[in-house]
């Protein structure tokens, strides 16, 4: 029976060059932005940052830079942005670049305008599961990525370094305001992170999917998702410099941000909350990526149609094949498009994990991203995800 | 190329027996609700009323009712309901029923907030295009049909009898803060009803699948509105008990809805409002009906790869016919249907509809409604709807 929630507040002004609509919008949500980006300099070097700011002085807004984000995004830096956007009386946040400046942004909104530390409102681990007294500031988010999909979700991820938690949380004030997803953004990503980032969007469509929060909205925009990033990823890999194939895995991208808020995503993103949060050097969608084949194959077996579903949406031929092999078919295409981008060559060795590290991580996942194992088709105690930890090491 | 703006901020419970949530949800927007039903009674015949005011209660709101809605609402009513929730200091505007009392209270919340009279800010006919001042009162929509979508879009329907004008409008304040869709409440629905709203659901989305408005999602959503509405509407007009069926129309419905808000209407709905505002006898869904085959005849010529699309949706077996055919199969398969819930009974003479009628109607729609002339898919002047109005006669 039909039974669901739909609620995604933020307004998406989506399309190649739209970016240039944050200089006319009327949507702005304040007149002080603090602009979010990472720390690596890319956003200045591609000279977004600078157009960024001379379209807000054109909508009539001052903007104030906030550039110490890192690739997982640590909760000092979400406090220091926060004390920065208090001192400048900044009125929104504005994220720009990946998930990692997103979601910053995100985390500094909420609190630039609440007491305390992050920590204390965090609803897993060693957080202090406090509700938040006052809503985010305004958030405007502008993804130069396609992966993420924050920029249509309420989620923000953020680590701890001291106690090793990586924790994904959001309510509804943390809704962006106002997105722009402007594929021609996403020109100058290379070709490693366009695959690795590719693949978070391919895994929160797959995982909406069969998370037992779907509703018939989510299910239509994962299996077009789903149906994008096998058709165009490969190719984006082989030669990024195409605005319309871009801009499928742009849609793609934030579809599936849409299916994590009308739906969610599943333990295999707690799985890589916990591997990231101890090894910070692999990129989240890395992460994703090498639990993936054990994760799905265990699943499988509990919900053998959707995967048959998934299969039939990345282009397998399941009726042609033999009943019992059709919902394995999942597992085999998702085999050969990590192979097709070229991230076969990906091992928890080589980023330095070890083999002994997997009980840790799995109780970590638990622990501290505990919610999504309750959206997960089936039950998974501790023992089971160790294993799947395990058949995931090489 | 892939270029929208994606924008649906209403929170959407759904599903069978889902309307209790409105005695414990902690997002009702206000503490006295105007809760506005038809004058027909059946709302208090039903004890849908009474539930509501009981669950209200229960939620720790107060509640006035103004009974006073016709099927096609009218200026008069908005007027006089503002006054009420005004004079009662109700801070929210419960919409419950069909399309006309959910509409009836978005635009008795928008008067309730702001100065002069409600014609003075319609953008079409003789209003007055002007920016309303402040936002409306919040909305809750609780739909008691499938057909109108309202719960799901910013739309209001409004008559002035005085000057035969229906106009459709809304703005970012219209859109129901919170829409509870019940199947359960639909149960009731006599066969009739349940046909001609059911085919109201249909066009939105048929009329969205082919707007300059569309984008990704409402496509997506449309597909599967058209085609659940073509399994289910025959099977509910016959036997309107299941809840299983009902449930698929009344997300059909919501869907379509959201297609509106995502993509939108096109002429066929202005047609349908100048034959409506001068015969308001006409309900909404039998009016599109009879106008349908000679609207979707003359825009297959324009947009023939859509109509094939749809035809494919309803289920016509599209690759068996030969390549000049298959354009007009969704027509034929629209006829179809309309003779299976057993509307090609519907006449224009039946309604007291004279053959002369037809200029004045064209202009009517071009001159009332003409902005959704502007999202159709082929320019069409005064001419060319006139021939469309007559085709139309029976």
């Amino acid at each position: 029976m039909i039974n669901f929630q739909f609620h995604m507040p933020t307004r998406i002004i989506f399309g190649p060059g739209k970016l240039n609509e944050l200089g006319t919008t009327p949507h702005l949500p304040g007149r002080k932005a603090l602009i979010v980006i990472s720390a690596g300099g890319s956003m200045v070097r591609h000279g977004y940052m600078q157009l960024v700011q001379t379209l807000l002085a054109q909508n009539g807004a001052e903007s104030v830079v906030f550039d110490r984000v890192q690739p997982n995004p640590v909760l000092e830096h979400v406090t220091e942005g926060a004390a920065l956007a208090r001192a400048e009386g900044c009125d929104f946040v504005l994220g720009l670049g990946g998930g990692s400046s997103i979601d910053s942004a995100k985390s500094i909104a909420l609190m630039a305008n609440n007491p305390g530390n992050y920590w204390d409102y965090m609803p897993g681990g060693t957080g202090g599961r406090q509700v938040p007294p006052n809503p985010a500031l305004p958030i405007v988010a502008i993804p130069t990525t396609a992966g993420t999909g924050t920029e249509a979700d309420p989620w923000t991820v953020i680590t701890r370094e001291q106690t090793r938690e990586k924790i994904g949380w959001g309510n509804d004030s943390t809704y962006p305001a106002l997105s722009i997803v402007d594929p021609r953004l996403m020109l100058s990503v290379p070709p490693r992170v366009t695959a690795m980032t590719g693949m978070d969007a391919f895994f929160h469509a797959v995982e909406a999917y069969v998370s037992r929060a779907r509703q018939p909205s989510s299910d239509l925009l994962a299996q077009q998702a789903v149906s994008l990033i096998t058709s165009f990823l490969p190719q984006v890999v082989k030669d990024g410099s195409g605005v319309e194939a871009r801009t499928m895995l742009a849609w793609a991208s934030t579809a599936a941000g849409l299916c994590e808020s009308l739906s969610s995503c599943i333990s295999h993103h707690s799985m890589e909350h916990a591997l990231s949060a101890y090894y910070p050097d692999i990129p989240h969608g890395a992460g994703l990526v090498m639990l993936s084949v054990p994760y799905f194959r265990h699943l499988t077996r509990y919900v053998p149609d959707r995967m048959v579903d998934l299969a039939y949406f990345m282009g397998a031929d399941v009726d042609a094949m033999p009943a019992k092999e059709q919902p394995l078919a999942f597992v085999a295409a998702l085999e050969k498009l990590i192979a097709d981008i070229g991230l076969d060559d990906l091992t928890f060795s080589a980023y330095g994990v070890k083999q002994s590290d997997m009980p840790k991580l799995a109780k970590n996942a638990l622990e501290t991203m505990g919610g999504l194992f309750n959206l997960t088709p089936t039950q998974m105690n501790e023992r089971v995800v160790t294993e799947i930890f395990e058949a995931a090491y090489r």
